[in-house]
């Protein structure tokens, strides 16, 4: 057993203790409660001391194997962006290349304390991205993407293929490394998949009980798009074809009417919320707090490093709410504590993980710890406002999922930083 | 003389030089250049590796005794946290802690790469914040806040004595530590201020040949407020005035109309935009890229410790180029390049600084180095899109001002770190 202790330990959205402790006991939380008791309770085990302790942050959309595209296509229309650049990139990468990727991408989730990935893949050599995952630690939900129709040379599939392969990869590699894999059958989105493919999606998640992660309404041109092609809203055509529901993840939602955000509630459909990409990319501004006053649960994301360009949750929980704040006019929209909850809590019950995302006894030990000992982290009026709007991913100084510690104090314990990141600059190097 | 080395020297918006180097000699750049040409130019000078060296940032916008309150009013109306939260803490702070607000800021400001700061003081005690700022090295343009009428208790001024105690510190502290400090007129904004008051300023800032810095237009309660009180358009009223020209900032410009901008334009007045800030207080957005059009000179800044919650550089350049993309719906928007030099030069020239923002020969050596060796720096493919899009002030490695290095490698040279936090923790905990 381990003693995580901290001058402010935030539980979850709604508590906090201050001079507390996080007792681990293989991969679960023993206890959480004061530190002096704590360490009275539990004398001769290790201890590791942090200034602050959290749940460890979720990351409700990423692109892993994106990462070595960082910066390739900045300040581009939306479509040149995605055919010029980010596609004909996953196209061309072979198999080493999309695990040096994914390995970027993991190694940058773990140094910035995101303990649980929901990560959208590309259509080949996704067992290396489940590989690296794997090997880093992190938790993750994560899927091949699926293209059989209306997509550039080098990625469009044949529709029973493409299926046959999720069907082989979810065999290996759901609940793969511990459980702490997970497999998502990942359409990349409605323009890009035919109805035989989408419907075959859902027949594989109910047959082997496992999630559906997609983009959704993300920009005009794709609802235009799907309009065109089958006639109906997007919401509408997705949940028509099975893609809505408790197990089904939407990424974006920007561009929803009335209609389509009453299906979102009604079924129980989980959105992820990627404030930045939406604003680099001009794709608009999702209509979060409308969401949340529906009880749609809502999740946060980085998306890809081509479109943000960091994988840093904290980034992203101070964007949330700044930008429904200024969308709205309003400066109480989508308080500190309410992003918080959506990239901890929120996060894991879009990905499925029932008893990750709190700080709780018999819960998951995934946990990070901040360093507040900076000019910008002084002082700390309030650790929801300290962790939304001052706090940064190089702030932390411990991950830990599943009640092993992954990074702390700047190093890696399961990766080669310096190897990942060489490697990753050697395949960019020829972008 | 000494050679700042990096593999990456970024000297504007224009040029950058790959194995680059630059020669600081006392308090100037005696040459930009080619690494190993220097290197053998100058084979006996100390050298400074870097892995990337840019012009040091300029905060436009800036209040420093405000950093206390760093986290006491987030998710609030805006008049609520300027009446209930924010000008009583300004009210109610005696010297010592207007001194430990300040020597804060500072240090922050140091450790994130803000060479330049235009600061925004408070009604009392600016001499406290002048010596902080010059003590900690860094380049600033501030003044004392001016507010005559509708102010509260503890704030309002009578208007010749205020005037008085301006050009008492015009007097002492324009031009002060070496030149790195000069003055600037400071009314707060034209709602707190009477007609004298705002005059007298303008006559102050010809006789002394200073800058004139305040806040416009930032939220629609204000215009409407200086409407009812002048029959006029808040910018309008200022030109009326004097308080527009080449040597006035005035922060925000959010809520500006067609014959406001040509106004602006046409007296070739400076603007800083205030992207998190405008946010989080849900003011509403700016019109950057209409005053970027006009040829209007438009700076960046973050505003104070209340309303963001950090003074890092970096974090405002990818808000200001996300924002615009949003809101212009144009992806295009504010590129890289273009809120980089906002974030230099454009800093620079408004406050009254002919030859800083830029790595030149013979110009003032205010540089920051920046470390890359973690994931979200891997890889770079392009360094302007990295410096706005993905590096944040942690990375700072190198803070020079005047060729005085005043922070390295995690430790600062001139300032006593932790000895600051923990002052400032302790008048904070009172708030």
């Amino acid at each position: 057993m381990t003693l995580l202790c901290a001058d402010t330990v935030v539980c979850d959205a709604e508590t906090v203790v201050e001079d507390g402790a996080v007792v681990v006991d293989g991969d679960r939380i023993a206890a959480v409660g004061d530190r002096e008791d704590l360490r009275e309770q539990y004398p001769d085990h290790e201890r590791v001391e942090s200034d602050l302790l959290a749940p460890g942050l979720v990351g409700g959309h990423v692109h892993s194997v994106q990462s070595l595209g960082r910066g390739i296509a900045d300040d581009e229309e939306l479509l040149d962006w995605l055919f010029d650049h980010v596609l004909p990139m996953e196209a061309s990468m072979g198999p080493e290349e999309m695990r040096a990727a994914a390995d970027l991408a993991y190694l940058e989730l773990v140094e910035s304390g995101t303990t649980t990935a929901v990560d959208h893949l590309s259509v080949s050599h996704a067992e290396q991205a489940f590989e690296a995952a794997g090997d880093s630690g992190v938790r993750a939900l994560m899927g091949k993407v699926l293209m059989d129709r209306d997509s550039p040379e080098g990625l469009l599939e044949d529709t029973e293929e493409a299926l046959a392969e999720t069907e082989e990869l979810i065999r290996e590699f759901d609940g793969a490394h511990d459980g702490r894999i997970r497999y998502a059958v990942t359409p990349r989105f409605a323009v890009s998949c035919t109805e035989a493919c989408l419907r075959g999606c859902r027949e594989l998640a109910d047959e082997y009980g496992v999630r559906i992660h997609t983009h959704a309404s993300e920009n005009r041109g794709e609802i235009e798009a799907v309009k065109e092609n089958t006639g109906k809203r997007n919401v509408h055509w997705l949940d028509e074809v099975g893609l809505t529901g408790e197990d089904v993840v939407l990424a974006h939602c920007v561009w929803t009417d009335e209609s389509e955000r009453e299906m979102l509630a009604e079924t129980g459909t989980h959105v992820t919320h990627c404030p930045s990409s939406n604003m680099k990319l001009a794709s608009g501004v999702a209509p979060v707090t409308d969401y949340l006053d529906r009880g749609i649960n809502v999740a946060l994301g980085n998306d890809g490093p081509p479109c943000n360009n960091t994988l840093d949750a904290f980034t992203e929980m101070r964007q949330a709410s700044l930008l429904g704040k200024v969308s709205d006019l309003d400066p109480t929209t989508l308080p500190a504590r309410t992003v918080f909850e959506m990239a901890t809590r929120n996060g894991a019950m879009a990905a499925g993980f029932d008893d990750v995302g709190k700080l709780r006894e018999g819960w998951r030990a995934d946990v990070v710890g901040l360093a507040t000992d900076n000019a910008r982290s002084t002082p700390i009026h309030d650790p929801y406002s300290h962790l939304v709007f001052a706090a940064h991913g190089d702030d932390v100084s411990l991950t830990m999922v599943d009640g092993e510690v992954l990074y702390r104090d700047g190093e890696h314990v399961r990766m080669d930083d310096a190897a990942v990141r060489e490697r990753a600059r050697e395949f960019a190097d020829g972008y």
